[in-house]
């Protein structure tokens, strides 16, 4: 049942996708789609459809921002491998962008997703106004220097130096957070609900998130996990694993799940999905 | 007259971009304000204010857009500068941002302004939505791949091949044009007129402004340029003095200024401004 929904929505996210970029011509069209299609999770909009499904929501303004929040987070990915950052070779099994097209192709075509992210939204369908103004900016208050690139700014700084616990919970609440807490806020907008409605649910599910990739990147398989592990430690880097022990991170992991799938209360029946969702997480391998 | 307002138009767009990040702290914000506030002529979002005022627009929201377009076009300067595009240590004079901040944090930097130009518009206090949206249609169509971005990547096509006439024309309509368009369109957007109402003016203004770009490129001085000089031979770039000759170039600079200012009959003396702006741009020195 729940593997069926997952199915479903992804088909959804990539049906739109390739409808919003299929007809395009021309190589930044085809470095864009590259990366966009290179077998992503989709973790992100699917938050978005099944928040917004589980408030009887419009389901096309959903789809909407949910493809502009993978776009903003393809392109984020994109940058993040390039040489000057991270200078990762391989992200989800696949040569990088800029090992495919070149580093400037990489840089303009990351620039070109977060730039398309807005314009998908901005040609959409959708007659509510002022829906389209606050789901623009849930989506580019998260993306931005407040969250997700002021958390890579503090990642580039905590390569350099020792962070505490504190820092690194913060660096996770912008870099990976602030995108999941929005793609559940735009969930929540598209119903005409209060959009803090599944903050806590996609708080701890950010964490959670952060905190099995940390555990990945030590026990994972670099087939499965799709990009190299022991990177961290190669970059002596602060995770939760390095701060509280392999077991310790486990059992955060453990309690954050039941965090999100206990916030989930007030949905009754409507949860469920969500609910499934932490636990898929949980134990994800990739 | 027309350098008081020029002035008055630049001092308005400085102190709303001071406004909009002078208070916020870290890394990230400094390194976007380095090149925000690195001395750009401002023709941009001049253009927008004084499209505007020529039609007795919203100032207060054509501020809001016009400093939109300059983030755009600062982030589109730092990322063109980076060693993997143009390779550039210098523009305006100064150092460019990465020589200063790092690769890293100039990719971030720049990707923060493009980001930040969608913020600073969706917070500022405008009360009607269709007018922001369809601002942000405009802004965002210019800047994206069907645009300014497209043109980079012709443009960067270019370096390696010969290219004619109007494949050079249709390069700069989208590297430059598109913006520079996008600048006018929104002057008449926040005063509820067809963005396309100065089109023509803003056509011929761009490409005029581009062939000034590439006689200043030699004729110019390297201190008063702000850029390094003869880089386009360097390159060995197609440009328009490589194509029609120095005195065919000019001779088309001053075709397309006649043209920018013939376009603005129907304002009366209404547009005295901007005909005094497309005057002042083929005389520019830098």
């Amino acid at each position: 049942m729940f593997r069926e929904k997952l199915g479903e929505y992804i088909n959804k996210i990539d049906t739109h996708l390739h409808t919003l970029l299929d007809s395009k011509e021309g190589l930044i069209y085809e470095a864009m789609r590259y990366s966009l299609y290179a077998g992503g999770k989709r973790i992100r909009p699917v938050l978005t459809l099944a928040c917004c499904e589980a408030l009887g929501g419009d389901m096309e303004a959903a789809l909407s921002y949910a493809c502009a929040i993978e776009m903003i987070h393809t392109y984020s990915l994109i940058h993040d491998d390039l040489p000057c950052m991270d200078n990762d070779d391989l992200r989800r099994g696949k040569p990088t962008n800029h090992i495919v097209y070149g580093e400037a192709t990489a840089v303009l075509s990351g620039d070109a997703l977060l730039n398309y992210a807005c314009e998908s939204v901005l040609t959409a369908d959708i007659k509510d106004s002022k829906m389209q103004l606050d789901a623009l900016k849930i989506i580019y208050t998260a993306s931005g220097a407040e969250g997700m690139i002021g958390g890579q700014i503090m990642d580039m700084e905590a390569e350099v130096t020792q962070i505490d616990a504190e820092t690194l919970s913060l660096l996770h609440k912008k870099k990976t957070g602030a995108l999941i807490c929005a793609s559940a806020a735009l969930g929540a907008v598209s119903a005409g609900k209060d959009p803090a409605i599944f903050e806590k649910y996609a708080l701890s599910l950010g964490l959670a998130f952060q905190i099995r990739d940390d555990i990945l990147d030590i026990e994972g398989d670099v087939e499965t996990f799709g990009k190299p592990i022991l990177s961290d430690e190669k970059n002596s880097k602060t995770t939760y694993v390095t701060l509280y022990g392999m077991d310790g991170a486990k059992e955060i992991l453990k309690e954050e799940t039941q965090n999100a799938i206990d916030s989930l209360h007030f949905l009754g029946t409507k949860g469920e999905f969500l609910k499934e969702l932490a636990l898929y997480l949980l134990d994800r391998k990739n």
